[in-house]
């Protein structure tokens, strides 16, 4: 612990200068404007693993962006460790909402402000600095494996089709990953749950033009309005989702495991003043934290059409559009539910307009035993740093190839987040603490250690 | 009806480079950045009038938009004829959807393609013409005035304060308008009614950032699943609309007057066709024309929120707009609507989120007697040119100062519209058949001796 907190100290500033040069690479994936910089990030990532103490280190094509791959085998008797990251970032969309430069990151307040200082970039590259620290000191136990990929942000489309074509590279005894958060600074936690995605963009087609209101209006189908209409079909008035079969493979959580979730510390009055909101709302018979863990839930992420510039224009619109999403939980199938939705929802449009549902991406949900030997590591890591036990979370959010690695690699995956609620992840201002990313420097070393000696026993 | 015919032929060129000096000035009152562009357009109609032959004409000023004002007085006892019509436009986009620039006007098909062909430049540019034939072959048996304004697509706000201001500059026997539209080119019709209209712009404002749709969704208010609902709400599945109250002032058209209405001529293929619908939509109970003349109508205009760029983003956004607008018919005032349905909006939103319900612009309804003097002229200067009678008809559209004018000048106004239901004025590819613009300028000026003849009577 000493020594780690030693080597974290003496290169504190390197380790971030480090990591901007990473985030100033603009690596949004669903931005085909910015293909290039996918390879960018991949280059450096490529430089960073090599620089860090990996035998080898490789850029390597996929059907998509690129991911970056690199290795150190100690001992092919050792037990294998894959971290896996991504290097893309969501858009930085409202622009004018940002205080700073997302791609200029600034340190102000203890923390660092870019888009990607938590979401992923400095969450994974945690990984690189812990691992060079192992290998400088001498102290790596375990052969450690790098999976960096470039398409999370969209749903990682091409990355099984790699893990099944690279399962001899990608052989592993466990799968680690910092993509996800912490309770509080304070109270540390690890993800032992994520749900699944489904995502959809839908388009409603009235007249092939633009109508004028006053002389249509009335006695043609507006797609707004019906597009509204349908959306409100599709939810209830106590937050059930009204997709026929929607929720035939839902598990219900045991009461047993409910009264023990509820023990986590959480206040409503905090939670509801983060996010400025008078009133919270959702699926009627569960709480806040059930709603967003357990539940599967149906959100409208973008609508647009018709005229939305300014003043008044008084046209009946041609055409309406809306990219939805569910989030799934454990045993619902993504694929399944991909097309529960797209038939219901064509189901309900009226005949006055035309339909069309595009299934954009989505991903299976994931559950993390709390018996398996690397979440024991994790926790006496965890515990180490923090000077308390984490507590075992589910959490809302979707990394679905998670669930893919399992059935594909068929090992499990530990899910070691430092990231905070307060990190404005996805959102404009996105930040990261500096504690949690050096904390986060100094817990996996540790990890390590922790689970070369379970993989022992 | 020769020397007219004459007459035009012999300046049909001259007319339609004239007009398109007008077109070619981008006046869109309702983007700030063209305030200049209503100046332009201003002074350019002051210069047509002067050079047709007014004795004076002058840019005036209101609290807007300026207006033109110009005049011929032959005798203080001859009868007057105020010509109303607006120089300003709508905007154009979505612009990638015009096969040509919306402000360089070109003939094509027989017919003039530009933002504001039709509506209003190209019809309002008529009475120009005929004014000009009238006073040069000395035929002018009316004094005439002509006011053209500036903001007629925002819903002529400043228009009535200026009529108030100049009530002898304005003293009139009837207002005649072209900015309407005939059932088919062989199928003369003058409108008799027009809708009232009501528009507002909705905010609905939940958390306050966009959230996390993984770590949130489902605990927190979506702003959008929110708006979908209330709109949904305020429509029920037979086009009623739910607002209370609103309802309450619409007088029911009677028997006679719904057979004599389903007389004209009117395909509901070709109606479809036209628009490119396979079904059509609207009240329960009234015909495709009766929802768009004589019922109300509710549209949701435009609406937007959340990530509506490429590719999935998977948000909970912070906020959800829409702009929402209604027709109302004779009778309902849209003072009172507008305030029902704020008031109705407001109170059908949950807690969890804001709603602000901001009242963007509106308008009374007209009737025009069919047996008042002015109707008759128009009649017969119709019957003229077409060889048939032209049929009367409610429209659905707006023309929220022809109500004012009746109630702040007291004079009916006649609307001698030469449109086409084809000319997809307020959308993309606005066009004006080059035969319905030479053929009001041949109809007006036989409407101006037919209503000196019945003035006298």
């Amino acid at each position: 612990m000493k020594e780690i907190n030693e080597y974290v100290e003496a290169h504190k500033q390197r380790f971030l200068d480090e990591l901007f040069e990473l985030i100033r690479i603009p690596s949004i994936s669903s931005l085909p404007e910015h293909k290039d910089d996918m390879y960018k990030a991949a280059e450096k990532w490529k430089e960073f693993l090599l620089a860090a103490g990996a035998d080898k280190a490789e850029v390597m094509k996929t059907d998509g962006n690129p991911v970056t791959y690199g290795e150190k085998i100690i001992d092919p008797k050792a037990p294998t460790v894959l971290v896996y990251g991504h290097m893309d970032v969501m858009p930085v969309d409202p622009l004018e909402l940002w205080n700073t430069d997302p791609f200029d990151p600034v340190v102000k307040d203890k923390k660092i402000w870019a888009r990607g200082a938590d979401d992923d970039k400095g969450q994974s590259f945690m990984h690189a600095k812990a691992f060079e620290y192992l290998v400088q000191s001498g102290k790596l136990r375990c052969n450690v494996k790098f999976l960096i990929e470039g398409e999370e942000e969209i749903g990682s489309p091409n990355l099984p089709k790699f893990c099944k074509k690279n399962k001899k590279l990608l052989k592993t005894d466990v799968i680690l990953v910092s993509d996800t958060s912490m309770i509080a600074p304070d109270v540390p936690s690890i993800t032992t749950g994520l749900r699944g995605l489904a995502y959809w963009q839908v388009e409603i087609t009235g007249p092939n033009v633009d109508l004028h209101s006053g002389i249509y209006g009335g006695a043609v189908a507006n797609p707004i309005n019906v597009l509204a209409k349908m959306i409100a079909q599709t939810l209830d008035d106590e937050g059930r989702i009204l997709i026929p079969g929607f929720y035939d493979d839902v598990v219900e959580v045991s009461k047993e495991e409910r009264s023990l979730m509820a023990k986590a510390p959480f206040s409503l009055q905090e939670y509801k003043k983060s996010i400025g909101v008078k009133e919270l709302a959702g699926e009627k018979g569960y709480t806040t934290n059930e709603r967003a863990g357990i539940r599967p839930s149906f959100d409208v992420c973008g609508i647009w059409g018709g005229y939305t510039g300014e003043g008044a224009k008084t046209i009946l619109p041609s055409k309406a559009y809306a990219k939805i999403s569910t989030r799934l939980v454990p045993n619902q199938d993504y694929t399944k539910i991909e097309k529960l939705f797209a038939e219901y929802f064509e189901s309900i449009a009226p005949k006055s307009v035309d339909v069309k549902v595009a299934y954009l991406h989505g991903g299976p949900s994931y559950v993390c035993p709390i018996d398996l030997p690397a979440y024991k590591a994790a926790e006496k890591a965890y515990t180490d740093v923090y000077g308390k036990q984490p507590v075992p979370v589910r959490s809302g959010g979707s990394i679905p190839i998670i669930a893919a690695f399992e059935e594909i690699l068929g090992v499990k995956s530990v899910l070691m987040g430092f990231g905070l609620g307060s990190d404005a992840i996805h959102s404009p201002n996105e930040n990261y603490p500096l504690e949690q990313f050096y904390n986060g420097i100094r817990t996996i070393p540790l990890f390590y250690n922790y689970f070369a000696e379970e993989a022992k026993k």
